[in-house]
């Protein structure tokens, strides 16, 4: 049987800026492969180290997305997961920058202070695909040094709950703007279905980001993307939850720090609580044993971080009956397919 | 030239609680072996699942330290090194437990709620050194799994600025509980200096702990440990720096967890831009991109968080006139004399 | 010249749950008053003891709000002031519950903990609005007493900007559930317009509350209330602040709560340096020793925090022309007028 | 019988810097009067707006304490009460200023950002004690205001636990530097007894400060204070509590400022519950809608909030027997004995 293989390449004019609040500009079939193009977070108008955002972009139009994508039979209360086959920057080209009041080592409009914004500045970079590198230039000195291409996307996530429409710069339990390196290639996510169709969009492609994102962005690209979408009927999700070959991941998006790294834990704590039917006290000694904790983002309007547990504990416990194993199958024959 | 090489193994009765206001145990010059033992942060009182800490041990004699070590010359305003060349549990067993009140997922004497205490619960690890492993065992059913060891110390650090003496549990400025994986064998550890001799505690050997601590306590265990301290006159470090072959690492203790974050992240543009003759908002790039921000401890009445820069964009700068390759060169020299 | 005055009192199925995302119920020019009712946080649905909420109410459906009331010529850009003439509770009862995993003591989905809910309890007040008091009665023994009424609204607010719509529950920089007592009659709000229209929405009106609301709910009541709208063309508003006759009041609603209590002081201290013509050191100065800092609520999905200056120390500086004088003065020839 | 009155005004090379560790300067038995003095915060150091604080000011010799002052029979477990009779500027002029680095907006070595720091600068307040006035001059422009005076101490506490030396500027469940304006004349401060005398320690006096104390420093004044000293024994307190006529009051020094609130309220909520002998929810209930919660300060080593309650709704409980009213007549009477 071939696999179902549908593109999504939007218009300029197609771009969300949220999520929630729109129609899909797709529906597919649980299963499906998904050919998907996106823009970077300036919406592709920082093209050079003379154009500062502030002057190019225009809020609240940015982080643009690409999506809903509506997923068939997907209903609250359900799961969808969306498999990441291919992660791939279309330009040879591109940027990060300073933007005013936005950063981890900035005031900013939520901790405010009576200093004055850090100077705007943009960065651009070399990108060689075929090489696996970009290569940053010092804007000051000489300095220039190449590093490796860690492609993925700043922002997947669903419509939230609630009838809420958030702006696609926010991350939360709906996912969004969580701006974890983790997002890549070889990665199923799974979010909490809360509308019909659950309405996925993906955005903020990143050649590669440090954890945490310290100045505010990433290595910014628009991005050629492969996922494979799947539904696990009757499974809720909490907080969007990863798993790659190598490890299961909670996620949490919160103020302050602490909290996004509490519902992290908590997650993840309960989640191998399921898997190797154990006690919550004895599941929480474990993941203070075995896990891992790195920052996403802490410099959003949410701060991510990221629980991770190593699969090889698991005594071969699976994750709704193997769906990462068979979406990366599934990842794996059309790419031969494709050549 | 011989290696000078001296021990600490100190009495139950010499061991220390805090940081400051202690007589040193022992002088050595820079350059200096020393091959110490520390006892678990229980002071060893916990030996079953039916030791309640709460029952076995006394407030404030928790979390042990070996130490103050002075080294000769040491002045404030100078930065000491201690380097990690061996961490090795003594005990065939180690243990873990819940705490009334202590803990990441928890109501605490901080984040104060009308909750109970959770339930004080102890585990107990069988250890193996040989083959590398602990093993966990659940407290309900009978799920068992091994973890590698990764022996490490939670608690490294010197007298702290300002008279002031801080209980071993806190981390901060002066190190103490930072309680990070990455204080294992093969780092180098930097600590500005505030009092003359430096005054160096070393405690809380975890036979491996998960980053964020999130339950409150490692696999804990006592340890018989070697380091080489040297020293950098003239040159102060304002929060603690680790240093591996691998990593540059800024510590920041602090809450919220955000402010742990934000020092860390900060000290590493600073440190950078140092390395590389780099403008501020450069290295800031820099990082932002290259950097790892994994947590150490979420539990502690401080939070640590770790700034990560692989050493190999840095072109070839190097720490201090290579204090690391000099002090892992010794350990190794060590190593291969003892046989 | 009259007054002109229009009256809103929605059906329960016109009842909003959000600010942003609706369509006006009521289009006024600017000076007139509205007189409109609004439900309680639980929609009416609590009525005893045995009312649990968590039994009696549906999610998303809290915290009802009356409106939205769009004004006309209001645009982005302007400021909407809504003077409170008079808040009045509708019946002889009002209540307040714990509800599980909301409030500053309790574990919440943010700051996630293994504990189990606190018990979900429901306490009814009787109120006398004649003698000015409501009656608490504790539900373990039987101590009574009287608290003084001091009614007013937890929620007041505009569409937000960024085409987000955000749940009635969230206070942010668009007002929404602030939960501040200062909102009571006699205080006249000032928000930035971010729609056409403005479009004000208001709800939970409260008995009284105590400053932090830190069990989570207050003394909750549908309330008959009154106000008088007013538009100020061509000044812009960051974030909500307040007036009465004795004080200045900016607010700020973030996480962590020391990132509301600066976005109000800063706000603040704008504000004051723009009032007296004062450079921003000499504000920040005269707001650190003249100001007040309460909390308005801490256990909404972001806190609130206010800073206040008495009017006192303006030597005669008017805000916004004088407009809270007006609103008050046409307050009270209305009511001079209904008798 | 007549009270017994003592002096204490310290040499200068007496000042303490710290809590703990440190002999007492004066040993009294309970209900005796202390006469005492204590300088301003920068030691006296800063007399005009050319002395900033940076250049004429030496770390750690900042914020001097006068003590401690032990009380006899004070053991581990008992409490100390602390009442203030007069607390009376004695000089003519007061300082504030800006420091770098400190303040609530303005980065900070934990806040720590890239910005340069904010300006240092000095305000001199002319202080009339007759009149009951200081006067507030801007630096830039001619504005002047006069502000009530409303004398009080930043920083009152006793010797920490666990053989802990804290700098004197830290506030904690120790006092300490919690810089609350109701640390007035007229209120009675009760603090957990750690070591054998307790060790009392009082600096920091302030002509007047706003709740936050929003820029770092208050009107900075050496004061001429007289306070009533009192023992509770066997009664253990485990944050310091304050009361005056009107109200009880509880304070937490954390941080986040959340944190700080949460230890507040559930100290204040425990409190309400021993004094009616109401369960906790009841309580939870009660100090929720009856309560206050004004900032202390927000930009200290730790911040602090404050949660009171009127003692009108106490239906006449008393704390410990009444020691408040006694204490106060005890003051009064020193003052007519004075005249």
């Amino acid at each position: 049987m071939s696999i179902e293989v549908v593109r999504l390449h939007p218009e300029r004019s197609d771009l969300g800026y949220a999520f929630g609040g729109r129609e899909p500009l797709l529906t597919v079939k649980p299963g499906t492969v998904v050919e998907l193009t996106t823009e970077d977070c300036f919406g592709g108008a920082v093209r050079g180290v003379d154009d500062l955002p502030s002057r190019v972009c225009e809020f609240p139009y940015l982080n643009p997305v690409t999506g809903p994508i509506a997923v068939e039979g997907a209903e609250p209360g359900d799961t969808v997961a969306v498999h990441f086959v291919d992660i791939r920057p279309t330009r040879d080209w591109a940027v990060s920058t300073t933007f005013p009041h936005f950063g981890a080592l900035t005031t900013t409009h939520t901790t405010a202070m009576l200093h004055d914004a850090l100077p705007e500045r943009v960065w651009v970079y070399d990108v060689d695909v075929d090489r696996g590198v970009c290569r940053f230039h010092a804007r000051q000195g000489d300095f220039e040094v190449e590093l490796p291409l860690d492609p993925m996307h700043g922002t997947v996530g669903v419509a939230p709950a609630a009838g809420e429409v958030i702006m696609s710069i926010t991350p939360g339990a709906h996912g969004g703007n969580m701006d974890t390196p983790e997002m890549r290639a070889g990665t199923t996510a799974y979010f909490g279905v809360n509308v019909p169709g659950a309405l996925i969009s993906i955005g903020d492609g990143h050649c590669r980001q440090g954890e945490g994102e310290v100045c505010g962005t990433a290595v910014e690209a628009a991005m050629s993307t492969v996922i494979v979408v799947d539904l696990i009927k009757g499974a809720s999700t909490a907080w969007p939850r990863l798993e790659d070959d190598e490890f299961l991941m909670s996620t949490g998006s919160a103020r302050p720090l602490e909290d996004a790294f509490r519902i992290s834990q908590h997650d993840l704590v309960g989640w191998t609580a399921d898997l190797l039917g154990l006690d919550a006290l004895d599941a929480y000694q474990l993941v203070s044993q075995a896990g891992l904790a790195p920052a996403g983002n802490v410099v959003d309007t949410n701060y991510t971080m990221l629980a991770k547990l190593p699969k090889a504990i698991l005594s071969g416990a699976v994750v709704f009956d193997g769906v990462h194993s068979r979406l990366r199958a599934a990842g794996a024959r059309y790419q031969s397919e494709r050549g």
